[in-house]
């Protein structure tokens, strides 16, 4: 087994409960209401470009020049590839970009964002990109997990939304990072590594629970 | 009235709820249950490390000298002085040291910490040290808003430790840090602090919660 | 006069001296011996991936995203195109990438590469957006300067490598790194920006003086 | 051999030079233009100020809580005890302390410092804190190889700041560096280390050289 999978082998229990968050499972089958999947749309607009930002400062960390390369292609295809289809995609809804850009980010974008930032610039590469890991990797696990839903999904943009998660282009993307990963992990204290993984993990859970709930900040 | 008493009055509606809330008002008369108060006991010592640090990195982030000499006196203070009051402090509840530093990080204080971090090494100068303000500034507010209630307070190592935040050194640390921010604040952008201000003053809120619930981590 | 017009006019008496070093005017008249030039594509070699690194560190740190999109479409630009390009030209030099990527970084480029990713990690991102400046103008002023020299250059590559630099798209590139300046620089202390562009002016001097003088490290 | 003398051993082309140039061997005789001192002292003072900001630097990348308090002491002592030292030493020269402080850093210094910060923040804590080393100990050992020299040497000035050197407190200061290299480079790959070690021992080189020169920038 490699590290990538080792990884996710011990975050199960915490993965499984994304499988079965209602957000995940009303989404594919079609019964989320629109104004949730609306909330998440604004605020995972936000994440992309806090990821991207995280991307970037990971390429600069590396001491690999072809991670380097890769990253920074990652980064770019984030800032103009899922930018673009994002922009298009609030269009169907009717958002306005604008709109999606002055969305405050909530309590666990914060955190998450904030997570990944610190990760990356104090911690060392291997942990700033197994940090990463799981919220690419988890979006294309959902999709497979849940993939016979859709068919019976009347939600046209539910259906375009999960069915990028099962593009060639994104599983190239995911095996991607789960490479790296694995040539760095092979010689890092596993110890460390499952910690950051674990640590993402539970925020990608927290992250679906808090849209689902709408919630801005407990306070 | 100075950048830092604007920020604390449009933080007021935080700032009540943390005096409010049941963890600081029972510590404050006594009725905190002990096995609450060793749970916040053990992840604020989490927290100094997490401070120390930052405030290292903020005085390494600074422009000017006399404000790098400051952070650097006050981390310093913070690494020796409060670490070895903490040290007597856990001895006297019968928890050693090592049990401290191998407890495991909340999901609050992992989102602060990582929030402080971030905010230093990738915001400004300005922004990192308003981050900062919160914590300390609120301990010694709260103390100064219960303080009436410590003399009936029966539980000696609550009063103790309340009494610290009382103490002129305590005092005058909170105004060494409003002084900066009140210089660097003078000519930055207000809306910008404000924001950092407020998310600092909620994780405030939400530390207090999450040790009164005890809780590790939501999921 | 913009910010970056007058940044480059209060740095002339540095520019003046680039334009007029012996590696820059040999090479336009075709005059270099190879060996220099050879020197030369090596070390500009492992410069590039030390820009690229610096271009994602900016692109993580500017509050907007216009910036942030441009940004990594630059180090994209650079890490694809630009890496690509040099390793074809590389190729024609009878020089494998292994060697360029395993060649030893000098004094200067071990110097000139810190102050960047320093500024662009400690200082804020105008100043870091304006220490980048430099290197990638002055190639285009050095280029309009001797362009008239290059019809007799009888040396195919250093036509070749010259001409790069009067493309459009790289006075694309240049124009955009100076928008970017001339943008957050208008609100920015003017003194610290000029600091910091004649600071790189005169690595982007030392670095052509080092590369004719062959030098690695002067001790 | 622990990790510390290896380095040094490795390092001794560079360090033979150190003890035998000329700033060096004609302030421990007496014969060193009090000019040349006077332009050393003004720009190590800056060199200090560089150092201690490592030294935060460093003491927030540490995963361990004992280095990281170590190091804040080292740097707390630094910014009081040897600033408090210089302030006195530069009033027995006849400098204001402002003078010192408005100094423009030389184009050693400025690369120097910014190899540190970029080393701290970008590469690992055990790289940061190798990089540091040759400073502090080449001091010691600058000192330990030329004092029999100092009986004999009529300045007054240049005892004083020599003796400095041999002082208990100023080994022990260098052996605590020397402790934590010793131990965290135990797990560390030494070509990482000697590499650092090495760049740093040549700036060190490079800063006298320059002084001795009384050069601020080459071009």
């Amino acid at each position: 087994m490699n590290i990538s999978e080792r990884l996710k082998n011990d975050a199960t229990y915490i993965w499984k409960k994304i499988y079965q968050h209602p957000f995940v499972t009303e989404l594919y089958d079609g019964t989320l209401p629109e104004k949730k999947f609306r909330f998440y749309v604004l605020h995972d607009y936000n994440y992309l470009s806090t990821s991207i930002r995280n991307f970037s400062l990971l390429s600069a960390k590396t001491e690999n020049d072809m991670n380097m390369r890769e990253l920074i292609e990652i980064a770019k295809l984030e800032a103009t590839g899922e930018f673009k289809g994002y922009k298009e995609f609030l269009k169907k809804m009717g958002i306005s970009i604008e709109k999606a850009v002055n969305t405050e980010k909530t309590f666990i974008e914060i955190s998450y964002e904030s997570f990944l930032f610190s990760t990356s610039l104090i911690k060392s590469f291997a942990e700033g990109i197994t940090a990463v890991l799981p919220c690419y990797w988890s979006y294309s696990e959902i999709a497979k997990t849940h993939r016979n839903k859709l068919k019976n999904n009347r939600n046209k943009l539910y259906q375009e939304w999960a069915s990028f998660y099962l593009e060639k282009d994104y599983l190239k993307l995911v095996n991607k990072i789960k490479n790296i990963v694995n040539k760095i992990g092979a010689n890092y204290p596993y110890e460390k590594l499952t910690k950051v993984f674990k640590i993402s993990s539970k925020y990608e859970y927290l992250f679906w629970d808090s849209v689902y709930r709408m919630e801005s900040w407990p306070v």
